[in-house]
């Protein structure tokens, strides 16, 4: 299994993909997706939504893990954010990956213990749980986190299910 | 020329096309995309999506010109109209058709002289600007709303240009 996690931006977007063997992952490929100010927003979404589009090509991840956000933004940055959120989820839809989603504070929470770790801590985190030499960009870092994130419930979920299969009836 | 205004929304989006000539200008078609509740969000962006490449192949615009809401939306509204926002871009900067953005006051303005008109208002004042039977549907209004908003934006334009011309210099 392959998990694609998104940090959603309209002038940088990081991306990261992890692989998924068993209960271990490791790190296939991050990189921010960066598109120039002086285009216009038509212009950036569409190199972003391309952007997307090839990545998934490439890549192939069998689910696409994006980050909500919906709070502590001025008004534009909150449709701004939704602009870029669509860029990813019509690239996901077009090539049939599903789409998961999780808040910003589980993310943290899911990578570092802490749902209100700064993204120092984030990048930390991401660079000792894929063994990095070095720690990605905060937006590749982000990206990670969410896929991590994804990774953690679908575990949780696992270990749930299996516990109460286990749990004697009556 | 031909405008094509539009109304976003993730579940409902307003279309509506003019012809313009000269100075007058005729209504060419409206409607309103709707997309069901039951659909995932990147479904229902995916629709949005199809929906506004189609109506944009087949009625070839010119420009689109778009409503930009910033304002008293909750947080989630808020992102859901940059989800919206993002398809009708997208759909026209694949096509080549440039974007123009108007905010809401400035649309209720040109269309009936008051920034604070109700819903109600606009669609009776396009029903009577486009010589109509029957008042659209208040999305396909909305939507024609901005195309007129564009219009008069390029009248006033030329006007003032023109009248730049004949000033006496020096």
């Amino acid at each position: 299994m392959r998990v694609l996690g998104v940090d959603p931006g309209t002038l940088r977007m990081g991306l990261g993909v992890l692989e998924v063997r068993g209960s271990s992952y490791t790190l296939v490929t991050c990189e921010t997706v960066k598109v120039s100010k002086n285009l216009s927003i038509p212009e950036r979404l569409k190199e972003l939504y391309r952007a997307l589009q090839e990545f998934i090509e490439r890549y192939q991840p069998t689910v696409l893990a994006l980050e909500n956000v919906f709070f502590g933004k001025d008004v534009r940055a909150l449709v701004k954010i939704g602009e870029a959120r669509a860029c990813a989820m019509l690239a996901a839809a077009e090539k049939g990956v599903p789409v998961v989603e999780y808040p910003p504070a589980r993310i943290k929470e899911a990578v570092s213990g802490n749902g209100r770790a700064s993204k120092i801590q984030i990048q930390q985190m991401i660079r000792h749980l894929l063994r990095l030499k070095e720690a990605p960009p905060h937006d590749a870092a982000d990206a990670l986190a969410v896929a991590i994130c994804h990774l953690q419930s679908q575990h949780v979920l696992r270990v749930r299910e299996s516990a109460n299969v286990r749990l004697p009836r009556g």
